[in-house]
């Protein structure tokens, strides 16, 4: 077994470098909480292994994001305040994991690197 | 007194934007550990806000490193471990905080965004 985050964004936004760090690091943070910490502290000994996606639309993210978390899996899904850049409520990424990369396959082996 | 989280990264590396989430994300979840509790609750609670910068050079990303750090700042360096695009053992990023960001403008105040 290898643990892996997988970090999704919303590719549709038109986010620069310096925001997609921002919103990347909300979720990979924001979803440690939903994860137990004897995961999290394995998953940090052995690299933080993270995979950074992208989907080309609002929809495909949310969609993504559902069926992820209604199969159970740790996920946070991130609402930007829109002090910057982009719409107040957009909703510019999601994190899952650290969980079984072969757990994982299902729903983010389709999906291209950022 | 507002707290925000720095996440610094080396811009001479090239890193395209997947590569540069990913190593931010690995700074801003490893600087964690160094920050009290009640501290990153209160951060979370308000919004986890980030500030991402950037650097020219190794050498300022690890005397900026050095110097927040040897002032007690709570601070994360990382170091690739060069699996994808970049040497092995580059310095890509570090996070510092949350720390009120009064006290971060001494060391921070100078750098431009990503």
């Amino acid at each position: 077994m290898e643990l892996a985050q997988y970090i999704i964004i919303n590719n549709s936004l038109g986010m620069d470098k310096g925001k997609a760090v921002a919103q990347g690091s909300h979720a990979s943070v924001s979803v440690l909480d939903k994860v137990d910490k004897a995961t999290v502290e394995t998953w940090k000994q052995n690299g933080m292994k993270k995979i950074v996606l992208k989907v080309a639309s609002t929809n495909e993210l949310v969609e993504l994001f559902q069926s992820a978390k209604d199969a159970g899996l740790p996920c946070a899904l991130i609402t930007d305040a829109g002090k910057t850049q982009i719409a107040s409520g957009s909703k510019t990424a999601f994190a899952c994991g650290p969980i079984d990369e072969e757990d994982a396959a299902k729903y983010f082996s389709e999906l291209k690197l950022l």
